[in-house]
């Protein structure tokens, strides 16, 4: 039926498909977003019917055969141009994973984890993992089944990853944490032997309209542009976007602790900018969406931690903060509050972690998924080989599963493989990051004005324009020159923790 | 396909379809709720797709031939228990109804919608009705079309009528109005003859907080329930359902005139109170909807004039208002108060129009409407026409067009039937209110003490929970003995205004 037919009319017929897909998703995403935001509690199960019915007419139109018979016919065609060709290729990619899972596997992953879900929160509440752990059990093997479906040539874990981060493997991850597990202990070190800083000032009364203007203040200088999208308040901060033009944060505030607020609005921020930075003529189709999500990740932690926790950016606006806030600040020096925000401290809670001891919590992760998955360990000993883990590379014990193994939601979600990403991403900041001093002439000096329409610029042209046509590997190497460099981010890292901690040997 | 297999099954499939379609709907509805509150400026082309994606998609579940086949097989089961049964006949009348119009007229139609209403905006903007005629002629002609399509026994205005009111007719409405005419010129003369009142007190500053806890506080005692819903700010009022388990109004706030903002929050909360009394076990399906646009105004209509705008009302929420508004109102007497609320003065524009003069803007517009489907009145002669009828009918005339003929948006839609129903919606509320006040025990006396609950139980009783089982016209016969009863009204009316005007002899 399709061959007759022009490439330009398959294509198009091929774009109508995908972009109303996305539509569908782009809907759930709103319907998402208002059930985190502003859902009144009972709109709680009408709301999964209609989610459930948007996803699942949408998994129809991609996995369709009418649909894989025009992807294969247009890679077989010669005559598209770039752009079209590698959005064919990506689709088609997609296209083949999604056939790999029965309908009647997604059925039964969708219930598991509304199951696992339910079983995590109610564990979380009477605080005992037992409750979670015949749950999680099932999912894991449910996950294990997925890795079959999908096929790996190394370890099943791969297989999970590539759904997170399109190329990632153990072989990489393993290297990678191995060399965090070798050098980040000396640096955690020289920290802990130190003088310690203090960051007591987060820790006042700082009223929420202050710091709500003052987090939009921000977001404008940063450069999300407020007319394609908006800032809410939710429970836990998040992103969401329906198309480049529509692109909305949420945050989080307490009156008793700025850092709260100050940190998931500056990282939020960062994976908005990604978000508003996707091509808008490419709405819905691969080249429309984010690479990885350990590229979002790099977007969000260059912007928190590469420039938020930098003194640059302070210079700017710590005068700027102090009004805002002159009761809580006027005594505490620009000086003080940049060592204070950049204080190193073993912790128990991974989203409450310093950008040091952060990678710590990640690895801990990635090995229990690993031996999660290969079936080395049982869902029964989670909890103890957790407290553990966090024992021999944190040096703390969580006092109960609520801050320890049942802190995260990932796993209740089938969300194995997930957590790598949020260490490839802060990485691969700290490479974006150098490089990007090294290209724009004087950052320095513009961001200590407030000026950041170079850096954000520099990030559009080189990670935003280009949706998924790379991968993270390869955008990395395009950029920097070199694949994942876990070097370049120690670097950063024993430089800027020098100047904290003033430790001149490091 | 479906002969083999018992009601029950294909009941259920039916089901399935219905409630899918639905949940598109209500997907659209969330998307345009927010669009309408939150949306940022740049989201709007993307979010028209999205909104025609889902519309379309809609469209194709219930107008399919397999959706067709199965309700007719249904329609002709004899098994089925009454509910079900009468949901297959409403849907099966849908169907049908849909089937009439080609897709080709729809998607005309709907591309014409889009180009009346840029020129409808374009004509506000600079304040010239030519702009918008030629637009508006061509959707009169596509709307004659419809009529045609439909079919029709008596006039073509009928088919579109029955849209938004089913079974209503212009030999009806002409019955109607025709006593509109009669009667009510005669209560608004010896109103006008008489001493008038005053409301200037509205014409203050109310600070908008204020303002917003009032109308919390208003809507909670009323009975909406706010775990089922949620207020926010819009441009225009409106109420939106995406089950009864999340049904939203919105209002607007006027810090110079409470007016405003008073009076939106009673009329949507009268209609919310209507989506959130539907039966939820009928979600999607035609008993789960309401009865028509008629019966929906009866509810608003209801409890902002009968209720809202009554003595009794008041008792309770004055003094509770006062004190929100102590500057602005300790020295307006209730009874001043009163009497204010309830002025009677012949005015340009529909949506600030009085209890009284309200329905000759109707009566205008269904003239108007009736001439332009019959062909009687050509749209190049609609702006002297209008102001025509403007002061014959209100002795006023508009200084221009924005405050005549480009006031409502209703025809730039292609929404010609709906007017009708604001005056039906008032005069059904009429009766529905005359008879709770015969049923319920007390009713005034619980109402001053801010007991809204048996009224709202015996609308639930009476309207809410039948969905769409009866038409406007039964449910009134059901309830109230009779069918459309102008006298009702006109009883009311008169006993209302001799109190507020001190009329002797009405």
């Amino acid at each position: 039926m399709t061959i007759g037919q022009t490439s330009e009319s398959l294509y198009q017929q091929y774009k109508d498909i995908t972009q109303k897909a996305a539509d569908l998703n782009n809907a759930s995403a709103m319907l998402g977003w208002d059930q985190e935001v502003y859902m009144p509690s009972k709109g709680f199960e009408m709301r999964g019917r209609q989610l459930a019915t948007l996803a699942s007419l949408a998994h129809e139109m991609v996995t369709s055969d009418a649909y894989g018979n025009l992807l294969q016919e247009l890679a077989g065609r010669s005559d598209l141009e770039d752009t079209a060709k590698r959005n064919v290729e990506l689709s088609l990619e997609d296209y083949n994973k999604n056939k790999k899972l029965p309908a009647a596997f997604i059925e039964q992953l969708t219930q598991q984890t509304s199951a696992s879900y339910s079983a995590w929160i109610q564990s979380r509440k009477e605080n005992k993992y037992s409750i979670y752990a015949p749950e999680l059990e099932k999912m894991i093997a449910l996950k294990r089944q997925q890795a079959d479906m999908y096929g790996y040539a190394a370890h099943p874990y791969d297989a999970l990853l590539d759904e997170y981060e399109k190329g990632a493997t153990v072989a990489l991850l393993d290297g990678v944490f191995s060399n965090v597990k070798t050098e980040l202990p000396i640096l955690l070190d020289k920290i802990k032997a130190a003088p310690q800083v203090d960051d007591s000032f987060f820790i006042q009364h700082f009223p929420r309209q202050q710091q709500w203007d003052f987090s939009i203040d921000v977001l404008k200088i940063m450069g999300y542009d407020f007319t394609a999208g908006r800032q809410d308040i939710s429970e836990h901060p998040f992103t969401t976007s329906f198309s480049p033009e529509d692109v909305r944060v949420t945050t989080r505030v307490d009156e008793n602790n700025y850092a709260s607020l100050l940190w998931s609005t500056i990282h939020e921020g960062g994976h908005a900018l990604y978000e508003q930075g996707l091509p808008v003529a490419q709405y819905g189709l691969p080249l429309g969406a984010a690479a990885s999500l350990g590229v979002h990740e790099s977007q969000s932690r260059l912007w928190e931690n590469c420039v938020g926790r930098g003194t640059y950016f302070w210079q700017y606006f710590y005068p700027k903060l102090q009004q805002y806030f002159p009761q809580q600040l006027s005594n505490v020096s620009g000086h003080v509050f940049y060592k204070g925000m950049n204080k190193v401290q073993p912790s128990l809670i991974r989203t409450e972690a310093d950008e040091v001891t952060y990678h710590f919590h990640v690895l801990i992760r990635y090995e229990i998924e690993k031996a999660l998955i290969s079936g080395e360990l049982y869902p029964e000993d989670l909890a103890e080989t957790w407290n553990g883990l966090y024992k021999k590379y944190l040096g703390v014990t969580p006092q109960d599963d609520k801050q320890g193994v049942l802190q995260d939601v990932h796993w209740a979600h089938g969300s194995f493989g997930y957590f790598p990403t949020y260490s490839l991403g802060s990485f691969y900041a700290a490479q974006l990051y150098v490089q990007a001093e090294k290209d724009i002439m004087n950052l320095p000096e513009m961001m200590a004005q407030g000026n950041f329409t170079h850096l954000l610029q520099w990030l559009r042209d080189n990670v935003h324009q280009y949706g998924r046509h790379y991968t993270s590997e390869e955008i990395c190497k395009r950029v920097t020159g070199s694949g994942l460099n876990f070097e370049v981010f120690m670097d950063y890292a024993r430089q800027k923790f020098a100047t904290v901690y003033d430790i001149s040997q490091i």
